[in-house]
C-alpha cells in the first residue's frame, strides 16, 4: 500500500468513526438520517468520495441503511446505552475506564502505582477502628435512620470552618454530604448542563471526569494546563469558541499533573467566567495533602460562580462514604431535590465516623504524618525514575501524583500493557488527555511505587520498546 | 366572571402552562422558537384567539418574546435544571418531593405516619451495633479500600441464594453491589433509558419514581394499577400508543397500595412486554416483608427482559448504605461503568455490615419477629382508621403501608397541610398518582401510626372538610 492509499484509509475510517460516535451519543438516533454527502465531506474536510466509500463500508456492516434515492439512515434499534462507547472508540488500554478497572478489580498480589488511592495500610486504621467502636453505642436513630436532607449538622460545620481556613465563606447551610466526590459531582452536573451542552475540562485531566461526562451525554472540550493552571490564552479562546457552561479542574495539586493554580492564573480564570457566563466546579478532594494552602477559586469568587466539592475517600477511607458540596445558597433547594430522586438520603453512619475523626484530633495527626510520608516516597520515586530517563513534568508541592515523561520513541499504551501481564497496574497519559497528547506520560502514585518490581519491570519494557540505536535512558 | 369566561380562563392558563412545561422539560431551550399558534391550536384543541391570549401573557411574564413577523421565542437563558419544575407545576403538597423532603426534614417530635421507613427503634439495633464491633476488627482493606466493581464477593454469592428462594436463578456474577436501591435504579435507568424516552410506571406508584425519571428527562407514563397488579388491558394500550422502553413496578407489597402481582397478570405482563421489547425493572426492597413469596416476575422470565433491584435500606438499616442490581449477564460490563463514572466505588464496610448480619442468623430472627409486630400495627390502624370513615383499599398481606379512602368530599392534600401544622406528616394520595387520580387516598405507615395524636388530629381535619350536612363517618 503506498502513501496515498494509506491517508485514504485514514481518512475513510476517520469519517466511519464520527459517524459512528454519533450513533453511540445519540446525536443521530435509529432511523435518523445522515448528514448528505456533500455537507458531511465539508465538515470533515475531505472529498465528497471519502464520504461515500466511508457511508459504504458502515452500510455493509449494517450500521446504516441506504434508502433509494433518499440517502443513508441510521439502521435498526441503538444498543443499551455504554458509556465507553462514546467519543472516539479508544483502545481499552487508554480509554477513560481502564486505570478504574484494573485498579479496582486487582487482587493483592498486584501493583497498582497507576491507581489514585493510597495503600489500606497508610490510612488510619486506628482511628477508623475507634470511631467504629463508637458507633456501635451511637443511638439508634444514627444506626438506623435516614439523614437530613442536607446531612449531620455538625460535620457541616466542622466542614464550614475547614473551608474558612482555606479563605472560603460558605455557611453550614451552603454544605450538602453526599455519598462521595465523585457522586457530588455528579449531582451537580445533573443541577447545571443537560445533554448537548458543552463542558471543559484541563487537558490532562482526571479520567472520571471524561467517563461521568460521557453519561451525561455531554460535549467535552479541552483546555491545556500547565504548570500554573489552565493556559489562559487558550481559556479564552475555547470559552469564546465552544461556549461551554461548565468548566471543572482542581486548583490544588491537580490530578493528574500535581500543579497548582497561580493567584495571577486564578484571577484571569474568574474575569473569563464571568465575562462568559461559566460556572466553574472546584474539586478538592486533595486538599488536605497540600503542604500549606493555595489560591482557591472558591475564595476569590465566594462561592458565587464557583461550586466546591470535597470528599474524606483520598485522606481517611474509600470504604466510608462521605463527600460534599458547597454552593450558592440559592442553589442548594435543587440540590437536595436532585440528591434526593437519585439517592434519597445519604447515610448517617459515615458522617458520624467522619465527624468523630474530625473532632478527635486524629485526623490532623494522621494527615501531618502523611504528608511527610508522602514527601519522602516523592522524592524517592522521583529520583528513581530521573535515573531511568523517566523525567517528572513537575516537582508537586505534595500529594501522591508524579506526572512523568517517557523517552521519546516509548508509547506509555504500549508500556502500560506490557506490565499489566506482570500484574502491575500503570496510568497510562492518554486516559487522561481528551486531545491524546500525552502518549508518553504515565503518573505514578509515590505511595503504591515502594515496590522495586516496578522499576526493573519498567526498565524492561522500556528497554524493549525504545527505538533502535537508542537505550531507554538517552 | 360568568362560567364562560371561566372557561376560557382555564383553557389559556392550560395553554401556558403546556408552554412553561416544555421549557423547564427542555423541550424549548432558550432562544428556541415556539409552535405557530395555528399548529398550537390544533394540538391543544383550542381556538386561535385562546393561544394568542396565552402567548400574549407569557411574554408579558417575560417567558416568551415575540420577534416581528417571525413568531414567539423561548427568552434568555433557561435556569439552572430543576426537577421540581418538570411535569406539570404542582401545590408542593403534592409534588414527588413532599413527603420526601417532609419526612427527612422531620425533627424527633413530628410524627410521620407518610413516610417511608420503620422507626429506628423497629430496627435490629443489636446485630447493627455487633456488625460495627465486628467491623472494628476487620482487615485494614474493609476499612479503607474501594470495593471491586460488582462489590464484596461473599455478599453476592448470599444475595443470589436468597434469590433463589424466589425462583430467580442469577448467579453471583450477575449481581452488582450500589449504595442503594434508589441508585440502583439510577444506574439502570442510565444505561437502558436517554431523554426523551417515554417510561412507564404504575398509576399510583412510589412518588420517588416520578422524582428520579424527571431528572432522567423522559416522558413518564402511567398505566392504572389493579388489586392483582397493572390492568392488563390498559397496559396494552399504552405499550401500543406510547411504546416506553421501560416498565418500573413493584411485584411483591407494591407501593404505596400493599397489593401483590398475580400470576395471570405476571404472564400477561411478560408476555406484553416480548411483544412490545419492553425491559422491566422489578424493585424488591420490600421482598423479605413477605409472610410467602408471590410471584415474581424475575422468576418467570429468568433476568432475560426483567432486572431485579433491592435493598436493605428498609429492613436493616438506611444508614448502612447496601442495595444491589441483579441483570442480563451481558449488560453487567455497561452497568459497571456506569456505576464507577457516577460514583466510583461502592463502600466494602456497609456490605461487610449487611454479610456479617446475614451470616449470623440475627437477620432471619429479626425479620420474623418484625413481620408479626407489622402485622399487629396493621391490624390495629385499620381498625381504627376504619372506625373513622377512612378505608383501606385492600388489607394488603404485609409490609407497613396501608392504602386508605377518604369519605367523599374530603382532600388528602388539604388534609395533609392541615396535619403538617400540627407536626405531623402524611402522604396525600396524589404524590403517588400521575393522573392526579388519587386527590382521596393517604398512605398510612402501620408502623409510624401508633401514636393516638395523629387520630385525634385527623378527625380534627376530616370534621373541618367534610361537606356541610355529613360528618367524616358517614
Amino acid at each position: 500500500m503506498n502513501r496515498v492509499e494509506a491517508d485514504e484509509g485514514t481518512r475513510v475510517g476517520r469519517v466511519m468513526q464520527a459517524i459512528r460516535s454519533r450513533i453511540a451519543g445519540r446525536e443521530l438516533a435509529a432511523g435518523a438520517k445522515l448528514p448528505s454527502i456533500r455537507r458531511f465531506s465539508e465538515t470533515m474536510a475531505v472529498s465528497k468520495s471519502t464520504v461515500v466509500e466511508a457511508y459504504d463500508r458502515l452500510a455493509a456492516e449494517g450500521v446504516i441503511q441506504a434508502r433509494r434515492g433518499s440517502g443513508f439512515y441510521v439502521a435498526g434499534h441503538a444498543p443499551p446505552f455504554s458509556v465507553a462507547d462514546l467519543g472516539p472508540r479508544l483502545e481499552r488500554a487508554v480509554d477513560p475506564f481502564w486505570v478504574s478497572r484494573q485498579s479496582l478489580d486487582a487482587g493483592d498480589s498486584v501493583l497498582k502505582p497507576g491507581c489514585g488511592w493510597l495503600p489500606a495500610d497508610w490510612l488510619p486504621q486506628e482511628a477508623l477502628r475507634r470511631a467504629l467502636r463508637t458507633a456501635s453505642r451511637a443511638p439508634a436513630e444514627t444506626l438506623g435512620d435516614y439523614g437530613t436532607p442536607l446531612g449531620l449538622a455538625p460535620l457541616r460545620q466542622v466542614l464550614a470552618r475547614r473551608m474558612g481556613l482555606h479563605s472560603i465563606d460558605a455557611s453550614p447551610a451552603q454544605i450538602m454530604l453526599t455519598e462521595s466526590g465523585t457522586q457530588a459531582l455528579d449531582i451537580v452536573c445533573r443541577f447545571l448542563i443537560e445533554p448537548g451542552d458543552s463542558v471543559l475540562v484541563d487537558d490532562p485531566c482526571y479520567f472520571n471526569f471524561h467517563a461521568l461526562l460521557r453519561a451525561h451525554r455531554v460535549r467535552i472540550v479541552g483546555v491545556p494546563y500547565t504548570r500554573s493552571g489552565p493556559d489562559p490564552v487558550e481559556l479564552e479562546r475555547v470559552l469564546a469558541e465552544q461556549r461551554p457552561r461548565l468548566y471543572i479542574t482542581n486548583s490544588a495539586l491537580h490530578n493528574p499533573t500535581g500543579a497548582t493554580l497561580s493567584p495571577v492564573v486564578a484571577h484571569r480564570v474568574l474575569k473569563l467566567a464571568d465575562q462568559f457566563g461559566l460556572t466553574i466546579v472546584e474539586d478538592d478532594i486533595f486538599a488536605d495533602f497540600e503542604p500549606e494552602p493555595a489560591p482557591r477559586l472558591a475564595a476569590f469568587d465566594g462561592l458565587d460562580r464557583v461550586v466546591q466539592i470535597g470528599s474524606f475517600s483520598k485522606s481517611l477511607s474509600a470504604s466510608v462514604r462521605c463527600g460534599y458540596i458547597a454552593a450558592r445558597q440559592d442553589w442548594i433547594e435543587g440540590l437536595i431535590d436532585l440528591k434526593i430522586a437519585a439517592s434519597f438520603g445519604t447515610g448517617r453512619l459515615a458522617a458520624d465516623m467522619v465527624l468523630t475523626i474530625l473532632r478527635d484530633g486524629s485526623y490532623r495527626k494522621h494527615m501531618d504524618g502523611l504528608r511527610g510520608r508522602l514527601a519522602r516516597a516523592m522524592g524517592e520515586t522521583s529520583a528513581r525514575l530521573k535515573a531511568m530517563g523517566v523525567r517528572p513534568w513537575i516537582e508537586p508541592r505534595g500529594g501522591m501524583f508524579l506526572w512523568c515523561e517517557l523517552p521519546e520513541g516509548l508509547d506509555s499504551a504500549i508500556i502500560a500493557r506490557q506490565l499489566l501481564a506482570e500484574d502491575i497496574v500503570l496510568a497510562p497519559g492518554n486516559v487522561y488527555s481528551l486531545s491524546q497528547s500525552a502518549g508518553r506520560f504515565l503518573r505514578f502514585n509515590v505511595a503504591q511505587s515502594g515496590d522495586p518490581r516496578l522499576f526493573s519491570a519498567l526498565g524492561r519494557a522500556m528497554a524493549a520498546g525504545a527505538p533502535q540505536g537508542s537505550t531507554a535512558s538517552d
